[in-house]
């Protein structure tokens, strides 16, 4: 932003860019909407009333919100890298996020900080970051990187680091732990909000966390827990992601006193809710069709957040602030006309007019040192009864189960007739190629196998299946791709969906990604399983943190216990 | 703060400092008021929950509010040193202030500022400072500093640097001014506010001084230009000092919507006021009184200036939170029982408790850089008609007069009987001792002479008189203090108040410096004056920013004009 020219064409001495007229423009400041015209110049906003303009567009009466802020996003769950997303989320009239990289932190550490900072370098889309607190999120398995304070230490002074991103590690926090309490006292004295994520937590162990310096929480479900967490000081930001689901829950908390320290994320939204439903836009809609005032739900979706982080140069329409306008046709049902980022006109209707020249940024390295050939699958029998990890539908949560192992030829094997499939999690950083085989119970497949570089947090390769040879040549594909998800029968690969960065995003826009995702899962479904989202259900398998039976390329863990535990009873 | 030991204090593993039971909390993040206990550990708030405490001090039902926190503040106002200014507010329950240097920063630079930070460092008072923006504030003066972005780039880093301070140069700001904008772009690189001051500024100037990146205001006077200020994203500062009282005109823009962007300060508050009337709870105080709701008028005592500033440890009651206690006997009339800095209390009733341990601090320089023997203070006639700068009650503005000279023996004289009296303003920074001489109407003293070191902005010596003889003598007797306030009268000092630090602070107690301020209006009386206050009439005759006519060491400004006049017409 060039402040001497800005501050020209707001005193109207020279001409703006743009003029736009005719607009409903809705004051985020003091919640009423006025009419009149808004004067854009170097990308910002130069005044909220006529000026001299080389160019003037007539809004004929449409109202004007200023850009949603996305106030807790991971990028990776949409699937592709940031230009697509941006390109998926700005017709939506998201202009502005804050993302914490988490997922590319976990596989390649300050290097997929770099990436993503790099890859989002320049786009219309305002992306900020919250800088990855627990990398990796446990000792359990075998992870891509460990980011500690030393290594998180360069990144605070990068104008696009917003804050220290999610501290899931509250654990930790209350047990002060110094690296986790470094990080903290880094955020702040920097001046930099700590995201917090603590599910469920209340009494004397919120105190401790809020007392360490967090300032807001996005996990919150039932709305007696965002109080008393409002309460502590907290802000409370509402989530709406594809798997958590918090709006209708957390809605009745907003109030005269409080709304201006409430915020929409969506944490994770993968590409078919993005595209079907939309992103903070959806949220804004739901909360109003709900009854909230369409004033207030884009006053959250706007102004609180800019605030929290600190985002002073966006967040609102006035003068001096970054000319992101979302242009509506109707205020109840938030249907968007077009979008403007950054003074530039990047959507019209749900279609982006921006040029498409922005390239898909740099190139990330890859993760992917096994050698699939060299797996071994083969579980030696020693015993007859197996832990089997078990589905909760809709959950991501499992249960620690138990059956009658299958036994031929001394190994234990999957079993498709008792839905008993074979699970896999190969490491994919050592080079060693260290393996962890379990069973699961609830993916429904008569046969084959699907296999995935996205397997939460550490993104080892995860795999299930009825055979071995499936499962080899599933992992394989996996390997050969350089990251990404496939479907595999007959010893050979019946679809796939290439992952090239990381293992965990697309170079393709988020459609071609949900119709990639389309095309296993109709694989999927024709080896006969019937979940929804097996690759979003198998991702999470991996995840040592959520109860109660989980596997990583260490061997199978009792979450409860925090343990591992041995295959046999 | 330890934070390790204050999250085990939080948990209830180790036994708090103190707890305070039986309060009536007010929560500043809900609005809401719950009877419960104050766990403190470390200085902070651990827990508002009953802990294992080492000492428990019962409230018996008082209301606990956080400690509140004044915006804007000259400390140099108060005419004492920080720890002077501490130990009268906080037993008014001020226990935060962001103050700006600007007067001791005009008389010694960066060694004014080096001396606040550190005669403030460590008190119970935390003293957070805004950046003085606008040192000199004028080129028509002789100044003891100059403050370019090059000098202040150093503090941006300091703990206790929160903002720039008041940018008054606006006609810097809409001309782009390439200094003005440096010291913008730094405070903003460092994620700090930056304060306005622009009085009446609306319209496209307005647009334009926001667009500059300026965040608030405190010198609105009307609701009208409060409520466009607000709609800009200004946040706005109500003032309500010894000058210049903006409250009851204010009030009425505070809703629902916007209180969190509104916060009391009172910019200049004499030892008169603050010992008659309080600080910043005379200001709840008289909110309540003029129907605000109690709590909402704390909130804006605490929680938004807390927010404005990124102050993420103080202004509420939260776990983290430094434990600064406003306990109140009555939330109608704000009577204040005792305060907690800091988690020590540090007054009863209106009583400061606090050890007397506290030294003055770092001693200042001395500016005094002049022989009052030398000075000329003959004015040869050179016409029959001279400029006279007429007092108008009440207001520091000054009408620009005409007056037909007393010439006795070729000069240009004082003349009681007519109330016309000699004003000088000598130099006392660059050795020279350059003089500039003018006449005012107003003082109505009969005979005698007032000097100060107290000259806004640059702080030379003022005097006015109406003989050479005492004019002389009460400049002496400044200089011979190292700077102060004296009363002459035949040839000698009736009365005196020394400023040693800078020529604007005391080393005594506020009471001390107001009895000082009283033998001084004493005398002055005796000689005839009717004024009730003198000095602070005398302090603001040398700002050349102020209409009409003013005088500088350098002569007579014409202040619509910006420019020198002659004495003679």
């Amino acid at each position: 932003m060039q402040l001497e020219s800005l501050i020209q064409a707001a005193r109207g001495k020279i001409p703006c860019d743009l003029l736009l007229t005719g607009a409903r423009i809705i004051n985020v400041f003091n919640g009423r909407i006025f009419s009149g015209s808004i004067a854009v110049h170097g990308g910002a906003i130069a005044a909220l009333d006529a000026r001299p303009a080389r160019k003037v567009v007539d809004l004929e009466g449409r109202w004007v919100a200023p850009g949603f802020i996305d106030a807790h996003v991971h990028l990776e769950s949409a699937m592709t890298v940031p230009v697509q997303f941006a390109r998926a989320v700005l017709p939506r009239g998201t202009t502005t996020v804050v993302a914490d990289p988490h997922e590319i932190a976990n596989v390649l550490g300050t290097a997929g900080i770099d990436y993503i900072l790099a890859a989002s370098d320049g786009l219309p889309l305002q992306c900020f970051f919250a800088l990855s607190s627990c990398v990796p999120a446990t000792g359990l398995e075998t992870a891509g990187a460990r980011l500690g304070p030393a290594e998180l230490a360069p990144y605070w002074s990068h104008p696009r680091i917003a804050a220290l991103a999610e501290m899931m590690d509250f654990p930790g926090v209350l047990a002060a732990d110094g690296e986790v309490l470094a990080k903290i006292a880094a955020a702040e004295s920097r001046g930099k909000p700590v995201d917090g994520h603590a599910p469920g937590l209340g009494g004397p162990g919120l105190a401790a966390y809020v007392a360490a310096g967090i300032g807001s929480d996005h996990e919150c479900t039932r709305a007696d827990e965002a109080r008393e967490k409002l309460a502590a000081g907290m802000r409370i930001m509402i989530r709406e992601g594809t798997g958590a689901k918090n709006l209708d829950d957390l809605l009745p908390i907003v109030s005269d006193v409080n709304w201006h320290r409430i915020m929409w994320c969506t944490d994770d939204r993968h590409p078919h809710d993005l595209i079907t439903e939309g992103h903070i836009d959806a949220m804004v809609r739901r909360a109003v069709a709900a009854g909230q005032d369409p004033v207030r739900a884009i006053q959250m979706a706007t102004l609180t957040a800019a605030e929290y982080f600190g985002l002073r140069r966006c967040g609102a329409l006035a003068p001096g602030r970054r000319a992101d306008l979302v242009v509506i046709d109707d205020l109840d049902t938030i249907r968007i006309d077009s979008v403007w980022a950054g003074g530039r006109q990047v959507s019209a209707g749900n279609e982006m007019i921006l040029a498409d020249g922005q390239t898909a940024g740099p190139a990330a390295p890859t993760v992917m040192r096994l050698d699939p050939a060299a797996l071994g699958l083969a579980v030696p029998a020693a015993g007859e009864q197996i832990r089997v990890i078990e589905l909760v539908p809709g959950q991501i949560l499992t249960g620690n189960g138990r059956a009658r192992a299958c036994i031929r030829a001394g190994l234990a094997t999957a079993d498709p007739a008792r839905d008993l499939l074979k699970l896999i999690v190969v490491d994919r950083y050592s080079g060693r190629g260290r393996t962890g085989i379990g069973f699961v119970r609830g993916f429904g497949m008569d046969r084959g196998a699907l296999a995935s570089s996205v397997a939460h947090d550490s993104h080892n390769i995860i795999a299930v299946g009825g055979d071995d040879a499936d499962l080899k040549a599933a992992v394989a594909g996996v390997v050969e791709m350089g990251g990404g998800l496939t479907a595999a029968a007959g010893g050979r690969i019946r679809a796939k969906l290439p992952l090239p960065v990381a293992g965990l995003m697309s170079l393709e826009p988020v459609d071609a990604v949900r119709r990639g995702l389309d095309r296993l899962n109709t694989v999927y479904r024709e080896l006969g399983g019937r979940l929804s989202d097996p690759f979003m259900t198998l991702s999470f398998l991996a995840l040592p943190v959520i109860p109660e039976l989980k596997l990583t390329d260490q061997g199978l863990v009792d979450v409860n216990r925090f343990t591992f535990v041995p295959l046999f009873v």
